[in-house]
């Protein structure tokens, strides 16, 4: 125990913190996340009448500029933030088009109030991504005759052809420029990354490089094609083992690969990024050339078959394929290679979750301590969360900025706190607290939500509810083969039952110390790949009251086989639960739950206890054992809470 | 009561029975099925010898025969009956492909042995419609430089270029041909059919054809298109408010239309099929033509876009379209205002399963009583419950042929009994019985499942798996937008948690006096449409056990609104259950059902008491009462049952 500088509050010992301690905000600090949200909302009209000129230039009526880089990044290195440049906006998914007279910025509806203080009203309408897409305002306004210019590097071609769908519908046409006119405006734009590469440790990794490019060549040939283009740097990181440094919250070295169905596969990435003992390691089954050798390389395939991933490769691989080869449009089989997981994975992740288990658990110790004081705001729980999480020596990274939403805020379900948005975590309120972590043996993804002082009963209602929905993923028993989509609504019907229900999917793959989104698999109404044995994903339902609180619990989940039962059929899969820290018991109404549900509670609790009790100091052990103890089965005596409805009758 | 006049036995009074009266096959008469498998094997070798000197002539190294008429029927005309005219393969699934030296035809998995059986394997090889489906055997087999030829009105423009594409694969190219080369040499081929049209009373319709049309007008504005090509005759029926005779088992008129936005409908019907007064009240709204027109009018649209759904419309529409007019694919909006049926419809299909509830009922007291004595078969039982069906006097028709599967033939998903495979019902085995009803009022279709002596311990628990997957669709409460794929995996988590599941979809929609399959909506993976307050569906798991049995457990259900929660976000919809016949309680293990589901069986087994009691004579009713008697709840100290685990673990 020590004694807080400041305020004096008692505080449970803490190894790994030094100088004057404090509780609260002053002592913590994150390195991973930033809470500015500078727009160049001011220079936007400036930015945009050059744009216009240049356009004019080169002969075009309009341009359109999507938030992409050369290979569809989550996160974007900042020389590729071309649309923040142009229109101010700053987050995460959106597109702009600029036509002579008119310009428009299409944000989906979590970005609507945030698009509408980044950008001038003036230059840009904003437009609703989904509701009025940019290939129907495209139709809608551009005229007949008029030449619309994209750049063939930061589309898809499934983009592409929505785009050029909408110019022909207005009588116009789509032109792939020759080099993107922002480059040639934008003065002071950032270098490209160039982050170190460092290999996979092959007791982390499970599998030598040359043994996955083998596979990976297997499933080449079952595809009949001749080669296949690597344009997902998370692909390249998978076969080659490779790991790097270019972008944000995931260790990727941006890179591409050819690998032929026989022969040496080819490596592209920048020389400054490797050393030698690196160089020389690839070498010994790649070839290694640089990214601008790639277009020369895919012209040398004359009459091939190169295989393409059309949802994540850039147009202008199509493009250029087509002119020398045969493009072979299909989902690259190294997604899936890479989405099961093998022993050394597996292995890896599991230490991580322990690892991240002790670090969320020290969080969760600290902030029911301290939130009650009333001065805690949701940067310095992010901050302390990064901490904690530091404290471990081995975080590389977190995994995603993480969302820290007090009260209102919770119920944005992709909230990023800003020195603007930053709210007091004030009493009676839920706090939810989404965040993840890279460390070098995997990459961590957890939710939990929290009271601070006394709950209401409709949050003890929707909570419960949500839990439920939680509780059905972990204990679901499904045949091999079952998709997420199959999934998906288990993880409902219990909010579906009050007239309630979350718009976001249960799930989403985990990577190896690789994007904490990864695909091809999902929960979720669109998740239709099947689940197979070593998958990790996220179990994470929840339910948002608008302007009021956010609930969410995840956990990580992997796909492993279920005891057979006797006369079984199908070989069947169930889930063990990775992620180990406590769900707030508080929020709890235990007469909702089945006597199976709360069965999986206590033994889920007594196991994060078990793991996790040992790796914290003894004041944190203390009140994680009061934080797992049993729900206990229902007094015989206590009634099932029924729902009223409206009409007078009830049910369960 | 009344004795048999053969066997002796005792039987209950039934109305409506004539002559001698026998119990077993001597008394019922199904004239609504056969039960013969003609197939003209014998001639096939001839026959494909006549077509490859016909292909010749043509130039052609080859021809493809599906099985389908213009319309992609479910039920084909006589006329139309191409494939099994030239294989002798009588199966409802299929497509063969010709070539000079080598033939193949294309059967899923339910019906490999009856090819086996009806095929001249000296002249076609028999392969799986899945597993190498015809575009890939046409890549593998066609030669470079070859000609196949296709006929534009049997095949959907997807299935047209699939066709083109495995031609172009392999080097070869893909021909229309102008009038199909089989019809040249088929002698006795039966004239097209010419059944009469006849007018839909507005009572049972709900709605007048000018007020439909003018909805259906409001659907081509909102997608922009000029005129619909309605090439459905579901939707021809619904639109117009008319019913015909040509197929079997559905009341349809093999006729086409076309909707302008503005203007008057086009109706293409043979005159033949058409009476004064019919043609008349017809020509009130819309302009009736022949067929033949059809071509000729779709090339007066100059310039227009033409909606025509790619699903189901012939390749040749598309050609014709393309060549003057610009084709716009997409669904036929007709498809979805048809699936949800009006107040009007609501009530007859309610009426309609009052009285098909009474005459299933009468079935099964009768089946209870006369199996146990050993006489009966297969084909008994689809005579005997026709019979008792063309007893209300309303039978227009069945609304397919009836399933009857005894013991192991239970176990075959879609099993036509015939003379050949006919079996007699023994002792201390299942009969499933899947079958349906035309009424001018409502289509029908139910499928019940009984024991015929002792059921085995397996058999009762894998049937109230079953019935515990139909109850979870029954009780489901869900919000609207809700698709069908999300309702299907709650019919099938107690199966998987045995290792068991079953190969179909839970559920399809079902007309108003039409089809029994009716689209767009259904309960299964790819069910991807939103279900509506109005929609008729049904609700159908199962489980088969290959060479044993088969169960399935069928009611009808309509999406209806549910007491909205207090506190409720969204509207919520439930099922009202249509269907009115008792499920088998001797096959339920009463110990596995929750409280809730034992409430639900008892509550369905009460009304199906109250409402089918009273439109059956006494000795039914008093067999009613007794079969309808509650489960109730279980006694306290009752254990639940466990399934062992191989590993020696257990769980619920």
């Amino acid at each position: 125990m020590w004694q807080c500088a400041s305020c004096g509050a008692g505080m449970p010992a803490l190894p790994g913190l030094r100088g004057a301690l404090e509780c609260g905000h002053s002592m913590f600090e994150a390195r991973f996340q930033t809470f500015e949200d500078a727009s160049a909302r001011g220079q936007s009209a400036a930015r945009v009448a050059a744009l216009r000129a240049e356009l004019q230039r080169h002969g075009l009526d309009g341009f359109v500029i999507p938030r992409a880089d050369r290979q569809q990044n989550e996160y974007l290195p900042a020389s590729e933030e071309r649309l923040a440049w142009l229109t101010g906006f700053t987050g995460s998914a959106g597109a702009a088009v600029v036509l002579r007279d008119s310009a428009a910025i299409f944000v989906d509806g979590r970005y609507t109030l945030q698009a509408d203080a980044q950008v001038d009203g003036k230059v840009f309408s904003v437009e609703h991504l989904v509701e009025r897409p940019p290939d129907q305002w495209i139709t809608d306004n551009l005229k007949s005759g008029a030449k619309l210019g994209y750049d063939p590097w930061l589309h898809t071609s499934e983009q592409a052809e929505k785009l050029k769908k909408a110019c022909a519908a207005a009588g116009a046409e789509l032109v792939a420029v020759d080099g993107n006119p922002i480059d040639a405006l934008w003065q002071d734009r950032p270098p490209s990354p160039s982050g170190a590469v460092s290999l996979r440790d092959l007791k982390l990794a499970g599998e030598a490089a040359p043994d996955k490019l083998k596979r990976v060549r297997a499933e080449i040939a079952r595809l009949r094609a001749d080669t296949l283009l690597v344009t997902d740097p998370q692909n390249v990181a998978w076969a080659f083992n490779i790991r790097g440094a270019d972008v944000a919250h995931t260790p990727l070295a941006l890179a591409f690969a050819t690998i032929p169905r026989d022969g040496r596969p080819s490596l592209y990435v920048d020389s400054v990024k490797l050393n030698n003992a690196v160089r020389h390691a690839i070498e010994g089954f790649a070839d290694v050339r640089t990214p601008d050798e790639l277009a020369r390389e895919l012209e040398k395939l004359r009459g091939k078959i190169v295989r393409i991933d059309q949802a994540s490769a850039a147009d202008a691989f199509t493009q250029i394929i087509s002119r020398h080869a045969k493009p072979q449009h299909g989902p690259d089989p190294i997604t899936l290679l890479k989405a099961t997981k093998n022993h050394a994975e597996i292995v890896g992740s599991r230490s991580a979750h322990r690892r991240d288990g002790a670090a969320v658990t020290r969080f969760l110790a600290w902030l029911d301590k301290e939130a009650p004081n009333g001065k805690l705001t949701e940067i310095d729980v992010v901050a302390a969360l990064e901490s904690f999480r530091r404290d471990t020596g081995a975080l590389k990274d977190i995994s995603f900025p993480t969302i820290a939403g007090a009260g209102p805020n919770g119920a944005i379900v992709h909230y990023r706190v800003t020195q603007a948005s930053n709210r007091r975590i004030d009493k009676n309120q839920l706090l939810l607290v989404d965040s993840g972590a890279q460390y070098e043996d995997g990459t961590t993804d957890i939710t939990r939500t929290v009271i601070v002082g006394e709950p209401s009963e409709e949050m003890r209602d929707r909570f419960t509810r949500v839990l439920k929905g939680h509780i059905a993923i972990a204990t679901a028993i499904f045949p091999e083969n079952t998709s997420g989509a199959q999934l998906d609504p288990l993880a409902r019907t219990a909010l579906w039952r009050a007239g309630l229900d979350f718009d976001h999917g249960t799930g989403h793959g985990v990577g190896s110390y690789l994007s904490v989104h990864e695909g091809p698999v999902r929960i979720s109404k669109l998740g239709h790949v099947a689940l197979r044995r070593g998958m990790i994903l996220s179990n994470e339902p929840g339910y948002y009251k608008t302007a009021a609180y956010g609930i969410r619990i995840e956990n990580l989940v992997l796909v492993i086989a279920a005891p057979e039962p006797v006369g079984a059929e199908k070989p069947l899969n169930v889930f063990e639960t990775l992620t180990l820290a406590p769900i707030d018991r508080r929020l709890i109404e235990p007469s909702m739950l089945t006597d199976r549900e709360r069965a999986w509670l206590d033994s889920y609790h007594e196991r994060v206890q078990e793991i996790i009790g040992p790796l914290v100091d003894p004041a944190v052990r203390k009140w994680l054992e009061k934080a797992t103890q049993p729900i206990g089965p229902l007094p015989r005596k206590q009634k099932k809470r029924r729902v009223a409805t409206k009409s007078g009758r009830s049910r369960d």
